[in-house]
């Protein structure tokens, strides 16, 4: 008695269902519908091609219908678009290119119709020149639109419009195709799953290559007499002049078909699933950028369109279809990466605007250690954030920008997180180190310690950002002397035992140094000699970044 | 009612012990004693300043005795032996450099003695012109050596004999500075923590720069007339030419002052320890490359010479001796990692050889995945074999070789071993992803997901070296034509549902690809038939590497 499954939508969710259904079951009659022209494409690569990075387009094309039914024997219907779902008769009916219609029963169906880029309703937004990235036939559009520019030899300006990672990178790669771009970000800060002051690391870096200007809102799209464009207004009043517009303002999920058919819809606007990524309806699972997942960290629906869980999303579905235990999906950690010309920018769990919306408690660390032995050639500092439960002692997110080791260090901590580590087990992790590779303190266990020394009440630390009462600046004469904080009081770390007479007893005083190892040192020595004393976390390193991002 | 705390030897445990203890008490009186005249270098960078590669020799001198006065308050003794230990007096005895004897009375001993490099007492080994590197004499000596082989303007041959990791770095660096350089390994292969097979990638590696000659033992130093080196005579009869030998056979812990004292040894030659990290003696602890631990894996006794370890049993032994709440060394798992001129290869947990020792049932699997997305520019391959137990579904070890990301890899690894976490987790984790820096399902994610296979008995696989029945190539006709098993059927993936009558139902098949994908989908179309289908792991790349081993 072989299953008939219906597919809709078949890039990373739908795809991943896909095979691994045909792997567990040689006898299902697996169907994938899929509106546009490719079912199988890597999206994730589409703005490295438009950049050139990835010279040859074929390279994302994955899977082409014929190799698809060889490979795992699907029916692949490409061009074709599912327009509604009878539930009661288990079957989906089909539109084709060519307007005919037609029916597919199902024994089960799953929904992974993905997100669609938002494209809001302002003045001239409809029309040549104003591109969204979604698939292959967009990547082509937009291709053919910068070619065109460059043959025309003019002033090859492009603004792209949305600081989210699609954005982002768009604009990182035109910048390497030698086009004058300007990323305009309505928010105060580009791509959000960051905190502002570590966002700021990338603004910082992109200034370098690119006009950035953050905080005004789109508001028109400027077009000539003959229609072309010829730039943007904002918000702010000001008008930004270019030849296309490139918009990456974030994706809504696909729930038209799925609202439609009475599936019910989550508070966030995304397909509402159970823990077995099945909808209300017992029949009809869905998975990826169109479905509500929980958020490990607050429990909370979220959002959160990315390739990895989609994939791991579809293959639960094929699993729960087709084995007979089923498995709850534990919810999405939102682990991420995006490289910024040589900076490496991950994160994962949950950031301080997520905490503090979901009203949950947290401590913060800053830290920028190397990413390997210091005494060995090469050596780049990374800046780390680590957000903690001083009461759980549990890792809630961290973010870690910098060059080689930065993803390594967001994916300790994302395992920490999903298997529960406390921030003593992450002080006690044995990684990876030689000289060139890593530290033998490495920085994650450095992070453990720092966490496991707040959560004991050893140090007590101050935001970078909100120093209070005397603030003692612990470096070398020569490091105070080039910048410090205003009004500083200057006593060098290995000079303060002998000093300490100069320092108020009836004050708080915020100790900061370069980095933060020599502060934790003096704010260890104030606190045994009866002074109230606050480390400045991340010291004079995270006080300049709340500096560059005001 | 401040503690005296002394603390012989200075390097990686001590120093870290010493530290983390003046952070916890500012009025305990802290005592180093170092034997040598650097207390605080790092040892991990000697073979790379030999090298050229780390230019500056002062970048190895972290602190001196008066820089840690003045940062930690120490009370550091260079030139310095401890001679005996007066337990029921609690007081050690010193030997200074002028032969002066003194007495140090200590509330807590802290015995970092380290291990020292083995040197088997063979003809002609003592004398000048053979070296081991343990510290920072050691290293000028060795640089003073290879500086007058260069200015002689000679062959420029040094032999090390012993392909551990010291022995590997070393010989790796001869190389970089022009030497030409043997490595000689008395074992069947380099590196003892990694397996053959995947020790033979590297040792392919190291035959493009240097010679290697494994499998026969050191017997005797060479030396001419005039009793300078001129080689070395293995057991085997060959002799090899060299001006100059290294030593690096491995280390011993050092324990004549503990043994002398009447302290506990183990069974496997070092310090005994409990789980705080206390030796026989109450009052006196010790850590680093001295002490045995436990492993984690095996929960057996192990001598583990690492740095990372060292210091966080220095940290461990602070906080037991000045913090309340006593806590418990966890053991150690042996992640390393060691940089083989362009490769990166590390591993953690077991290897094979130890889960045989052991007596622990265990799976193996092998793969091969890119480090990041295949159609993004610059993807390499790894080389993983992971060890696993499919009843208890637990990671036991893991072995990567490769490029950019190998090291990630096995840091998660060891996160996840540290965690209990199962095969299924692994499957999950949610690990970074964007073309430049990972795959949507993570090589991480892959092992775990083959892992899971086998244990839910989805596919069974076979040892590449160990095909059995009718072997089948599902590559396609190009790969087959230019080196397959031989007598293997082809059969191309893609074709194998229409000739499934080609195949024998009454002999076990074993199904190999190029890495192991196909094979995977191929055994489970055969299983789902009716076939005795088994998947060979790792496949035609994994065949490979007993080729080059054998």
């Amino acid at each position: 008695m072989s299953k008939r499954i219906v597919i809709i939508g078949g890039v990373a969710g739908g795809a991943s269902a896909a095979a691994r259904m045909r792997r567990l079951s040689e006898s299902a009659e697996i169907h994938l519908i899929e509106r546009g022209q490719h079912v199988s494409f890597a999206n994730c690569g589409l703005p490295y091609h438009i950049g050139g990075e990835i010279a040859d387009r074929s390279k994302l094309l994955l899977h082409t219908p014929d190799s698809l039914k060889a490979r795992f024997g699907l029916n692949v219907h490409i061009r074709t678009e599912a327009t509604a779902i009878e539930r009661e008769a288990r079957r989906v009916k089909l539109r084709k290119a060519d307007g005919r219609q037609t029916f597919l029963d199902y024994d089960e169906l799953v929904l992974a119709p993905g997100a669609a880029p938002i494209r809001p309703a302002l003045p001239g937004i409809e029309g040549g020149g104003v591109y969204s990235l979604r698939d292959i036939s967009d990547m082509d559009s937009i291709i053919k639109g910068l070619s065109s520019l460059e043959s025309a030899q003019r002033s090859k300006s492009v603004i792209v419009v949305g600081g989210g990672y699609i954005g982002v990178e768009l604009a990182e790669q035109l910048v390497q195709r030698a086009f004058t771009v300007t990323l305009v970000e309505g928010a105060a800060q580009i791509l959000s799953p960051f905190d502002p002051e570590m966002a700021g690391i990338l603004e910082h870096r992109l200034r370098q290559s690119m006009q950035l200007v953050i905080g005004s809102r789109l508001e028109a799209i400027l077009r000539d007499e003959k229609g072309a464009v010829r730039g943007v207004k904002l918000e702010n009043g000001s008008e930004l002049k270019a030849d296309i517009v490139l918009l990456g303002l974030g994706v809504r999920p696909e729930i038209a078909l799925a609202r439609q058919s009475g599936l019910k819809i989550g508070e966030l606007g995304g397909i509402l699933v159970n823990d077995y990524l099945q909808t209300s309806d017992q029949h009809i699972w869905a998975v990826g950028d169109a479905i509500e997942v929980t958020n490990i960290i607050t429990k909370k629906p979220a959002l959160i369109p990315l390739a990895g869980p989609a994939n791991r999303q579809g293959r639960l579905v094929a699993d729960n279809i087709f084995l007979s235990q089923k498995k709850r999906y534990r919810g999405t950690l939102g682990t991420a990466v995006i490289r910024v010309h040589e900076l490496i920018a991950a994160c994962t769990g949950a950031n301080e605007r997520t905490l503090r919306q979901a009203g949950l408690q947290y401590e913060k660390l800053y830290l920028f250690p190397n990413n390997h032995a210091g005494y060995f050639p090469g050596a780049s500092s990374l800046s780390m954030k680590v957000l903690f439960c001083p009461h759980s002692r549990k890792l809630l997110g961290a973010q870690v920008i910098g060059q080689e080791g930065a993803d390594k260090r967001i994916d300790v901590f994302a395992t920490a997180i999903l298997a529960g580590l406390s921030v003593d087990d992450l002080s006690e992790l044995e990684l990876c180190y030689a000289p060139p590779v890593g530290s033998a303190k490495d920085p994650v266990n450095m992070a453990g310690m720092m966490m496991k020394n707040v959560c004991d009440g050893l140090v007590r630390s101050v935001a970078p950002n909100k120093l209070r009462g005397v603030v003692l600046d612990v470096r070398s004469s020569a490091e105070f002397s080039k910048a410090a904080f205003p009004g500083a009081i200057h006593i060098a770390l290995d000079e303060l035992r002998g000093r300490l007479a100069e320092l108020p007893r009836d004050q708080t005083i915020s100790v900061y140094c370069q980095t933060g190892q020599r502060s934790y040192n003096a704010t260890r020595i104030l606190m045994q000699h009866g002074f109230d004393a606050l480390n400045v976390t991340g010291a004079w390193r995270a006080m300049q970044l709340f500096e560059k991002s005001t």
